[in-house]
């Protein structure tokens, strides 16, 4: 697959962002505008708190269900503030859809950051005005009015057929997302029907943004939107598919990447598993193990722990003489036992910008890949003080 | 329940410890005697990668089984070395018999430390050689010698009846037991058969050690044993198990404190549960949020994260508007919503050296509570090169 060097819009999208006083200067509001109503779907996260953008979210986009246009706050994310937290992701709606001209149910919106703090409604009220006279066709200017911790914007876009496939993102902390990353938008000038796009997204969600954890904790604003607006026509569903997938797996690299703190990308793939379910299982204890995680902070090669967060899945189907593992093709462990390599090149291969560690169950033919972090002092730092700062 | 002021043992048990040259200077080998054979229970870890003591220790420590001696030792934890591994496992519970003259069977091993690196089999075979010689009344010199990371030895005694029961433990990381915590040695002169006592410590461990978590990796040595020789005769079994429960408790509160960078004690208790299950799950989701514990770690009232750790218990019955949350005694959260509370007053009990979360989910009348510390980046330090350093 072959991504746009720089990120652009699919027909008819575009969007603006700006500093409204949330935060001291960086921007912090960002508008995304499809100029025709267009078909969407979206994932929400399974957390049981889900934050008034989540439960509003998901009344919005149901399957059938339209959008004009997405409004998303950084800094506050709106959750546990009760009925007053609804009443003001409602409002939030009802604004962005007067300034598209349109009605609030054809508006998704967002809010991220801190839990459990009123959202300041009045100055995103304020704030909107005006966003659609600043429409651009740079999705990353977009993506900057919706990053927290992340160190920078996230966008990325790729073309299928005679149509374009665009995604806006943001992640960093609180991700192991399930159901969608924290933040991320999918924009397409393909046509296809809600329904389609609800199972394709479904799809490559399921191997890209639900294989991916930063920190095992998982967002309570998990949201993962598609809008075609379907400006470039039909376009063949099994090529759109595949690109789908390849920009969500990209995505969620480039979120892994930047996760809080992170120095690597952790790649991890559990293969010659007995179930699917078994695989997911081990790339993810692995992924969200802090001992396989500062191992590779430190590009210590302690590869025992590997055999430790494979063999405390306690439900899945393991045989320890059977089991073998590799960090980026040099092989550690064999068949149980800690393989005859040299450290110092085990150090060297730890200390890529990449890692990517195999573990091969040798008991069946399923396989899962997860995508992960190291852990460092910087994740201590960003989160003993998030709320404060 | 009133703990010695300074550890003691129960009649006829000793121990003693030595640096055998597996660490550099620190005490690295310990043995723990009974002078008569005691039955004996143990729970080992339920890791699919068990330490080779762990697979010789389950086939010595059956129900029914007798032990004289525990030999431990530090620093290679002897897992991941395949046929080998066990050949040295044997050789050492070999070379604690001859010490104390009986037979092999009679001995569980222990050894705890890096995985994956072959056991210095000569060195404990020569190191043991003269200790039952050096044999002292002083639990905290065993305690030495099975330390890792942890920063100070552990030991606890408490009055039954006429008997005494004695703790020796270690902790500090790959701390998520799962039957037992890393290794924990309980020695009484009360009388009970074995049975009774694999009952009563799998009792006392389900609501100590095994709702321990420092850092949610479950480790491939974990052994918590009981010996006990008799000597002082019977003992009311209820107080005895009360009493061994309440020990458990503590020493489990003593892991948990001294985890690795710990710098704060974390108990949680979700109560108000439907099932018990859902209530310890709860308790352990906020344990072992990473997000949750760099709130405690920098003191900051980031209260909603722990909705979020509540929220991520996918399948647990949880009712937003229902739940409430103190920090010390501090309502921060009040039915799904945050609390009005003093930002500083959150400080000032974050701060303490104790933490106690209460998480009332209103639902039901169980609960369970668990036990952690804060993440801090002395964890990140000392397991960015535990293998190297």
């Amino acid at each position: 697959m072959q991504f746009h060097e720089v990120p652009r819009f699919p027909r008819g999208f575009r969007c603006a962002s700006r500093n409204i006083g949330l935060k001291p200067d960086a921007k912090d509001l960002a508008l995304f505008v499809s100029e025709v109503e267009a078909p969407a779907a979206a994932l929400f996260t399974r957390n049981q708190f889900p934050g008034a953008p989540v439960i509003l979210g998901r009344e919005t986009v149901q399957t059938g269900g339209r959008l004009r246009g997405i409004l998303v706050n950084s800094k506050v994310s709106n959750v546990a503030n009760g009925e007053q937290g609804l009443k003001d992701a409602r409002r939030m709606a009802a604004a962005a859809a007067e300034e598209l001209g349109t009605t609030a149910d054809r508006i998704l919106v967002s809010s991220t950051g801190v839990i459990g703090v009123r959202l300041p409604i009045e100055l995103i009220e304020a704030g909107v005005r005006g966003m659609s006279a600043e429409l651009q066709d740079d999705p990353l200017l977009g993506a900057e009015g919706i990053m927290t911790t992340d160190t920078h914007p996230k966008a990325l876009s790729i073309r299928v057929g005679d149509a374009t496939i665009t995604w806006v993102a943001k992640g960093s902390g609180m991700i192991e997302p399930n159901m969608a990353t924290m933040l991320a938008y999918i924009f397409t000038d393909a046509a296809f029907p809600a329904e389609s796009l609800d199972g394709m997204l479904r799809a490559a969600a399921r191997v890209s943004f639900n294989m991916l954890s930063i920190d095992s904790d998982t967002s309570t604003s998990d949201t993962c939107a598609i809008l075609a607006n379907g400006l470039a026509g039909q376009v063949d569903s099994k090529a759109f598919s595949d690109a789908l997938t390849a920009g969500c797996l990209r995505m969620t690299e480039t979120l892994a990447r930047d996760g809080e703190g992170a120095t690597r990308l952790l790649r991890i793939t559990a293969k010659g598993a007995k179930t699917a379910s078994d695989a997911r299982k081990v790339a993810k204890s692995l992924v969200n193990s802090p001992l396989v995680k500062t191992m590779v902070h430190g590009a210590d090669p302690n590869v025992g722990r590997i055999l430790m967060a494979v063999g405390k899945c306690f439900d899945a189907t393991i045989v320890p003489t059977r089991t073998s593992a590799s960090i980026s093709g040099l092989e550690v462990v064999h068949l149980g036992e800690r393989a005859t390599f040299d450290d110092k090149q085990a150090r060297t291969v730890l200390s890529a910008p990449t890692i990517d560690i195999i573990v091969d169950l040798g008991v069946g033919g399923e396989a899962a890949t997860a995508f992960g972090c190291d852990l460092s002092r910087g994740y201590i730092e960003e989160n003993a003080a998030y709320y404060s700062s």
